[in-house]
């Protein structure tokens, strides 16, 4: 195992551009997982485990747990914690990183198979997203559609809250959310979560076949031209005096909802 | 309306200390509400605002929002754009900050009247917290109980996440929660949200008495104690193939199937 003391070390260097920029990431179709629960769970997906990062306090302590990924790790350095430090999203880092593949989840607009999506339009919080895609993974949802302007999905702190659903829930990124509605329109229905009138209570809504509800950002909502788009409105029935719910809530409960059978 | 220009103003020494203080919060008996949302929400509520702190800037943008906070405060003081960096606890301050009373909100353990709750065990994220008053807020939830260790309602973080509605939500802290799920057990059906053996759905539960649902923290679910306390076990139905849901979700779900009629 190769040792990098260095913080100016070329590859350190590297691993911090990955962290930092969506734009390395996406050039590069790579990404950092940080932290022991992460990087085994990037292991035990499957994908592809270019480099690993990690300090000798972390090997003692997680080492059993890192098993997998050691052995599957093209190369591993050893970092000190000043350099593990200097890589971290987190306050308080664990010392563990592997540079992956980004893995072929990504749906393409042409090509979404009949099935039950939701489509995020704006959200801002990294934290909602990767709340949202933790819930798809756990309801079974076949995709997650989102808007360019989303945070990135392997980014760190959407990674973290993913707690590894990142790694196998399909999300579709999409520049132009009302004419993909549209289109679906042919083979899905279509839901506006939204609260304009007409708009029909999910408890009342049959989402037995292939289905897309749409869901807004956490200050305004949904667009016009989403809404205008889909075929149908949905509200969650809200009895009490809160105006509205937290984006990652409102996208739980209409996911619940569509895996109710 | 008195201006005041030095950081080290007494005045202004006492709202940081509130904002970053527990301590503070409860021997006083005062909090401070950041922002003109919830600001705004503050006066609304009917809650007793002793002070309101706003820079010239924040007065021009959201003077018409908070005329009613102008005319409840009872006193105002033009600050600084400096001084509304040194109180805030955001990065970007809208500044306004208004000091209120804390509400009688608090629920006795001693008096629990039968109704719909759920209580909280030891979770730590703050957010988690806010968003789960959100919730509770929405789905008309008779009120809230939570562990002492839990991040406290009033600190700017649960605020802040709650959007107004910790002026709302009835909540109870309790020192040992096994305890009052056992005495709660006398007249409410009591649940443990737990993946062990024998766990009902959550689907198949009647919600129509009086009932408790117990969520255990972020990290290690449910305390023994607190799992043999209630009478029941319930478990959200996972399909996918996450381990476990964000607690805020968890929670949400709970309380979403506990509104239902």
């Amino acid at each position: 195992m190769d040792r990098i003391t260095s913080r100016e070390n070329q590859q350190v260097k590297r691993v911090c551009k990955l962290m930092k920029s969506k734009k390395e990431r996406t050039a590069s179709g790579f990404f950092v997982a940080e932290g022991a629960k992460l990087c085994a769970e990037a292991a035990a997906s499957g994908i592809a485990i270019e480099e690993l990062y990690i300090t000798p306090e972390a090997l003692r302590r997680y080492g059993a747990q890192l098993e997998p990924l050691c052995q599957s790790a093209g190369v591993t350095y050893e970092i000190t914690e000043d350099i593990a430090g200097k890589i971290a999203d987190t306050g308080t880092p664990q010392g563990v990183y592997c540079v992956c593949s980004t893995p072929a989840l990504t749906l393409l607009e042409s090509n979404l198979a009949p099935g039950r999506y939701i489509a995020l339009e704006s959200l801002q919080d990294p934290g909602n997203i990767g709340t949202i895609l933790r819930t798809a993974d756990a309801f079974a949802i076949d995709g997650v559609i989102m808007t360019a302007d989303c945070p990135e999905v392997f980014s760190p702190k959407v990674l973290r809250a993913t707690m590894g659903s990142a790694l196998r829930v399909p999300v579709c990124v999409t520049a132009d959310l009302p004419a993909l509605l549209v289109r679906l329109n042919a083979t899905h229905t279509t839901y506006a979560a939204a609260l304009n009138s007409g708009a029909r209570s999910i408890r009342a809504c049959n989402f037995s076949g292939p289905v897309v509800v749409a869901i807004g950002n956490e200050g305004g909502g949904l667009s016009q031209g989403a809404i205008s788009a889909c075929k149908n409105s949905v509200m969650i029935d809200m009895v009490g005096r809160a105006e509205s719910l937290n984006a990652g809530v409102a996208a739980a409960i209409v996911m619940w909802e569509l895996s109710r059978r």
